[in-house]
């Protein structure tokens, strides 16, 4: 019997708590689940023989110690800065372990003892970053095995409402951490469009969009992720004129969405003096230059200041928010972007009954016999209610099929590894049809040489 | 015999060392100049009986140690970064110490310890911060002692070029530290106006500025400092409903600026790709938007990017610092932030002969038996030439003024200090007026109750 140890079983979790336990009887599997509040998961988890879950803090070193000892595998779906306590204990009681966050410098630094005692620490096993690396991957290996040669790539993945759940003027509802979709973008985007290096600084990031349409989806608009760059070396462009990784939104969201990164409501870096009396309108107030007449309203000098129209559809999302409202921010010693993701929780949350959906669309251009083509390559998954969401089956599946074929021994590569390897990324995307993640190709001739 | 090391000798200590020597024969002091690179300071201090200088190197503990251990009092004028080992090495020897920066957490953490023995650490001892505390303090006691009450506070230190020597577009040339000035207002700047805290984040800083006349210098534009609402309480203005601090340029400097951090050209956290190969203009390219058709110039770009106009003044102050040439930028592994100071120095530095000027502007209101008045306090300080500048006179003398106190024993405060106190500020103030620095104070009245 192999043992699996999950660590964080949040609502990401669902679907690859459900794939573990489907999984576990043909596999000879036994799953023990660790949070630090497992109420939710105890009526759950039960029932099953295979199965049993236990209050996890990821600081009590002992139990870290004693969880991981017992384990043959890892999976941790907790936040991501706690994955290096995990990830060495790993090393140290020689185990593997698979995370769905990105390579942070401290997991690359556990590298070489990871290759040199033979384990396998399998990060970016998700969706975004994760099943974008793999369908990428597979295409990008398919052109060049044909003599291809790749001269565009980009890339774009979002995680909105499914059509009949896009209920609200933002078109936008959270499908994970809301402090993360509060905090995305900050830094400086980078990325190479035909041979020159981009530079977005965040204050730019929201305005700096592109625009696509989905067939059957409609209209969406992507902003750039931070580091395109990174990504070259281990898809094997290297030399790509043209490299872009990003986000994807409605149309419209960035727009409006730069309204708060102008005032600065995303700020995490301090906290506000006197939160704990602030209504949302004095809020906003602190952060608009002082008023010139008594007369104005707030949606006139807010126009004014950032110069969006008093009637237009950002001022109605803004409006729809209750971001004028006298309502009590509810918060004392916040930073802005503590009280701007409170405000948002209220109105973005999935309703009994949402639907979600994931977009991913990669568009490639390459060269082949002197001609110039483009592969579009486009995953819509939609959620099945507001627990089994698109979001937690694509984040989950890959992580639990790449956990899977870890314990097989089908996954080779050791040390700190990313699924950009035929022998993890073969497998996982034959499997994820199964669960209905498809993607489409579409291909066109762009120029003849 | 009293003995002074003093720590840094950069330009701005050239008045500073002049003031030290003056004062020597009178005051029995022998003083110790120690510096990176001393070669610049021998021939000045090698005729002087009573001075001599030393290659010092901050990192060097053993030296530190050996070099405190001789003085009696220590000023040091080196990058604010070095003060706290400058610090803890006096605290350890029972030594007095004297610099021109602001009051860091990490020096706020001795203030226990210095209290203990009996030392001082008089912090912000300069001009901004330094003269500005206490050209205020003064306004403020003698307001209070009359029986009046403050409303309103704000005050704008700036260093600028003298009528004579301005001769650029940008109205600036550097008198202080570049690298300084290419990264002043990162973070977010606050404030109070009418008792509303007001939030400004860095990009949008150097678009909300005041204007101000000062009388026979003409127009000035002010933004915020970092943080106003701090010196509330050591000013004795807790309940004050507007206080403000900030920085004065000449009008127009500041939208032209703010080219600079929208673009993203101000950015210091992270390394270019590819620098060594860049002009000024790929440069520059980096930050803009990929261009749509191949005959829009840089300048018709940047226009239609952050909307400013394409042959307005900013636009010429702009193509005036050579910014879409093809120099080489002539850097390595370097942000954008250094780029752009290299930039700068090229054409903003003091030529032979310039003078630079100070402006210093204190805006009290204040309430006396039912009348609102308005009292206004300026000073202007206009350098010699470019190495006896107004920057280095009005940074260089006070703390020069308050090494001397100190070690005549007339400062009593101890622990971390400012010179917020009349013993400090009073005899600073007199003395600095046969130097030529004097406020010129006017009053108004606003409204009578």
């Amino acid at each position: 019997m192999k043992k699996i140890l999950l660590l964080g079983a949040g609502r990401s979790a669902s679907s690859l708590i459900r794939y573990l336990f489907d999984n576990a009887t043909a596999e000879n599997w036994h799953i023990t689940i660790g949070d630090i509040s497992i109420t939710h998961l105890q009526p759950l988890v039960e029932p099953i023989v295979f199965a049993d879950t236990i209050t996890f803090n990821v600081h009590d070193t002992e139990q870290r110690a004693e969880e991981v000892r017992k384990a043959d595998l890892v999976i941790s779906l907790l936040p991501a800065v706690f994955h290096i306590e995990v990830a060495r204990e790993c090393l140290k009681q020689g185990k593997h372990l698979v995370t769905a966050s990105y390579v942070s410098p401290d997991i690359l630094n556990l590298h070489a003892e990871a290759q040199q005692k033979n384990l396998t620490i399998l990060m970016e096993s998700g969706l975004d970053p994760g099943l974008d690396h793999m369908s990428a991957m597979r295409v990008i290996r398919s052109v060049k095995a044909a003599g291809g040669k790749l001269t565009s790539f980009k890339s774009y993945t979002g995680g909105l409402v499914a059509l009949e759940s896009d209920n609200n003027p933002w078109r936008y509802k959270f499908t994970w951490s809301p402090r993360n979709v509060v905090l995305a973008g900050q830094g400086t985007a980078k990325y190479i469009k035909e041979g020159q290096y981009k530079y977005i600084p965040y204050h730019q990031l929201f305005r700096r969009t592109d625009e696509f349409y989905v067939e059957g989806y409609g209209y969406f608009e992507g902003y750039a992720n931070r580091d395109s760059l990174s990504y070259r070396e281990p898809y094997g462009l290297l030399n790509i004129p043209t490299m872009l990784r990003g986000t994807l939104r409605r149309k419209g969201y960035c727009e409006a969405w730069n309204v708060f990164v102008q005032l600065g409501l995303t700020e995490n870096s301090y906290t506000l003096d006197g939160a704990e009396h602030m209504t949302r309108r004095t809020f906003v107030e602190a952060f608009l230059p002082p008023a010139v007449s008594p007369e104005q309203s707030m949606a006139e000098r807010l126009s004014l200041y950032l110069g969006i129209p008093v009637d237009g559809e950002v001022m109605q999302k803004l409006v729809w928010l209750g971001l004028f409202d006298d309502t009590p921010v509810g918060l004392a010693e916040a930073t802005p972007a503590q009280i701007l993701e409170k405000i948002l929780k209220d109105k973005w949350t999935l309703a009994p009954g949402d639907k979600d959906m994931i977009v991913m669309q990669h568009m490639f251009e390459y060269e082949l016999n002197g001609v110039l083509r483009e592969l579009t390559s486009t995953l819509v998954v939609t959620g099945d209610d507001e627990v089994q969401t698109a979001m937690a089956k694509t984040v989950g599946l890959p992580v639990g099929i790449l956990a899977k074929l870890l314990l097989q021994g089908k996954i080779t590569h050791r040390g700190v590894v990313i699924p950009i390897h035929p022998e993890s990324y073969e497998p996982v995307l034959d499997e994820l049809e199964e669960y209905g993640v498809n993607f489409v190709e579409t291909e066109r001739v762009i120029s003849k040489g």
